[in-house]
């Protein structure tokens, strides 16, 4: 292009495992982490499981010279654990609260407690409108029986609800982040499909790091091999994903991972790898992408509607499965709270019992009779908050399954508008940084 | 404008205190809006306080014809009470629930269990692309010392980003609702001057209705006195706002309320009074327009943003009250745990004697044992959920101190950029539609 002007950009992600006193070494970690943050100078650093804010202050003193922006996204009980560190400046943050995290009687998981979220940061490079988005999915802990897949899809379709609809006024989107998910997985295939986003491990012209950009190895001395299980080598759930605007094409020159040691050190930055991709942005007068765009889009459009609304009818299924279950939870609940009751008003009755019968001995020993009465309203409470919770999780997935039936129908009325609909024709690839969001609404 | 094309937009909005059983003559009420919305057939209807979901889907049902689109918004343990009916299509939804809402345990107030949220749908009118929110915030129940107003200034805070974020990509943008603020509170300044959005009532050329626009008025049937005070007429809290782009331009030609009573009906549709506008929205060329934008913009752009960072650094403070409040809330409950913890160690203690002396006689009666022991375990589960619910509470504070941080810095550096900047002169008046957002970012 005759006019393009080219900006070079590094983003890295990592999730930093950063549970004091639990994670191995975790200030120690820090420390390396801040120190090759300094020497590296990456335009944008996003940051995960950054669950104490102690450590991320320390970390922004660190790096004050050489990235002197920077926000912590709280939220929940411990935080979001979200944190952005830039060069460039912030002029502008949000964070969206998925509505769905896990349970918080499954403590051990703690993922509940974590109050997972989607933070953005409104970036200026140069004069251009950069939206960082930077994230974490709650974890697979079991994926031949995942309880939370339900949890994690409508995560993912709040996540690609979120970014589509706050970057309408961007030049370029980057998503850097822990997604829990495998490349192919539904919430993955929903979240790329819907936004447009790129994964720089597929596109990049050059990559240095693990095998298919694993980022969870047997390799990394903090990972157990049963955490991987049933994968030998590890799983790719880390990603930097990234999409331009008709101003600006991007390109990834570059990306690399840490391969589960840092040299000269004894130990990894995380349990994670690390993740560092090199964009390139040209920037370009909108009026000659607007007639590059014209010319692709409607070959390739009508595929992409018609793979959005597959995927998207697979993340239905997948939410009603959630709602079944949760259904059934609440209805054992329910149950199990009338039998607590049912059993209070017997040991009552049969309590009162001397003093209707007048000479009859009291039945009860004082120590069982409270140590009863003491299970009983367990049991009610008990039973009481799981209703709460149960039903709040089931107005969540309700709601996420409306919006999803809603945008279905809404695409498939669009399908029916195209003249020659050719179901997933996807031979012509669109110039790159071009790639539109099948939501894109047509005029 | 030459090559105007004009549209017309009818736009309803209406809190329908709509508690099942309990609010006074509901059923009857909403068989009578629903009669009412077939007659009158708006473009646009924004329901709020529509809490059963039965009462919905019998009004979509009703409004089959008139109104094909609706959407009905579902979160927290009863719903957000939030619905839209629409003429025109919906393509798209997305619920934004907002990080404070009251507390659980002042449940005679409710508000907590409501989740409340703001919803956004995403129409097509013609060609336009119209997003429409609607909302409703945290009731205000006593003006003098509101303990909510923290949460209420967080929740206009967070409706403003979400609004700004979201609307890019829109030509035209509509908000409805109860914001359970009057005209001139903290929040409402802030929701306007940061998204730009316009007061129907203010802006309208014909008005119909009741004095000074106000919604909640002593003349309805259902209100007593006691609500309204220290007014004694009433007061505007619901609103319809709205704003155009560099595509459109929105005028408001007549704005009318319901006067607190139906004409042929015993009693009105609710204790709120029902909003109607109609807007007339302008289509012409972008380039016309940001023509006639720049020629104002150096104008007024400076003393909007100075206007925006008193009002902005006015809402730090409020949200700080609010964070010192849950601060000192969450140190009694410590305070008060640890108190109940000493009291069990004390109690054991005691009942330990006997077995310690072997001789010494129980000093405890059984039925006081466990009733204290019981006192105790009651303490320690109350002052245990407090404490997380203050933290969550206090995250969320914090969380809306250190954005509202980061914007006043960021406003306050574009404001040295002006090169002569006049604070607050608001003499020459944009044209109508092309109000910018104070945060629209300068290139």
């Amino acid at each position: 292009m005759a006019n393009a002007e080219s900006v070079r950009l590094q983003v890295f992600s990592l999730n930093c495992w950063g549970i004091r006193y639990l994670s191995k070494h975790c200030s120690q970690r820090y420390a390396m982490l801040g120190d090759m943050l300094c020497k590296k100078e990456h335009d944008i650093v996003l940051l995960q499981e950054v669950w104490s804010e102690k450590d991320y202050l320390s970390l922004k003193q660190k790096l004050a010279s050489c990235h002197p922006h920077s926000h912590y996204f709280k939220s929940g009980v411990i935080g979001s654990g979200l944190a952005i560190f830039s060069k460039h400046r912030i002029h502008d943050t949000f964070l969206y609260r998925y509505s769905l995290n896990g349970y918080p009687y499954m403590a051990h998981h703690g993922d509940w407690f974590g109050g997972k979220a989607v933070g953005m940061a409104v970036l200026s490079i140069g004069s251009l409108i950069a939206n960082i988005y930077v994230t974490h999915l709650h974890a697979e802990y079991c994926r031949d029986k995942d309880p939370y897949l339900p949890h994690r899809v409508v995560q993912a379709w709040e996540l690609q609800q979120f970014i589509r609809h706050t970057s309408a006024g961007a030049d370029l989107v980057i998503l850097g982040g822990d997604l829990n998910m495998h490349p192919q997985d539904l919430g993955n295939r929903l979240l790329r499909t819907s936004t447009g986003l790129r994964d720089s491990y597929l596109e990049t012209a050059k990559f240095d790091g693990c095998e298919d950009g694993m980022t969870l190895i047997a390799d990394n001395p903090f990972i157990s091999k049963n955490e991987i299980l049933p994968f030998e080598k590890g799983l790719r759930i880390d990603y930097i994903l990234y999409k331009g605007s008709p101003k600006v094409n991007i390109y990834c020159d570059y990306m690399c991972t840490t391969k589960g040691s840092v040299p000269d050190h004894p130990f990894p930055y995380s349990d994670h790898e690390a993740l560092t991709a090199e964009l390139r942005l040209e920037t370009h007068t909108p009026s000659e992408a607007q007639s590059d765009k014209k010319l692709w889009k409607h070959d390739s459009a009508a595929g992409k509607v018609a793979e959005l609304v597959d995927i998207m009818t697979e993340a239905r299924t997948e939410v009603k499965v959630g709602l079944h279950c949760a259904e059934r939870m609440r209805y054992t609940a329910t149950r199990t709270g009338v039998m607590g009751l049912a059993l209070l008003f017997l040991e009552l009755a049969i309590a009162a019992v001397p003093y209707l019968a007048l000479g009859a001995e009291q039945p009860f020993p004082l120590t069982s009779f409270y140590m009863l009465a003491g299970l009983c309203f367990a049991i009610l409470l008990t039973t009481f908050l799981l209703y709460i919770f149960k039903t709040m999780e089931l107005k969540s997935l309700q709601g996420a399954e409306d919006q999803m039936r809603l945008a279905i129908g809404s695409l498939q009325e669009k399908l029916r508008g195209f003249p020659l609909a050719q179901p997933h024709s996807t031979q012509r690839r669109p110039p790159e940084g071009l790639e539109p969001s099948a939501f894109d609404p047509e005029e």
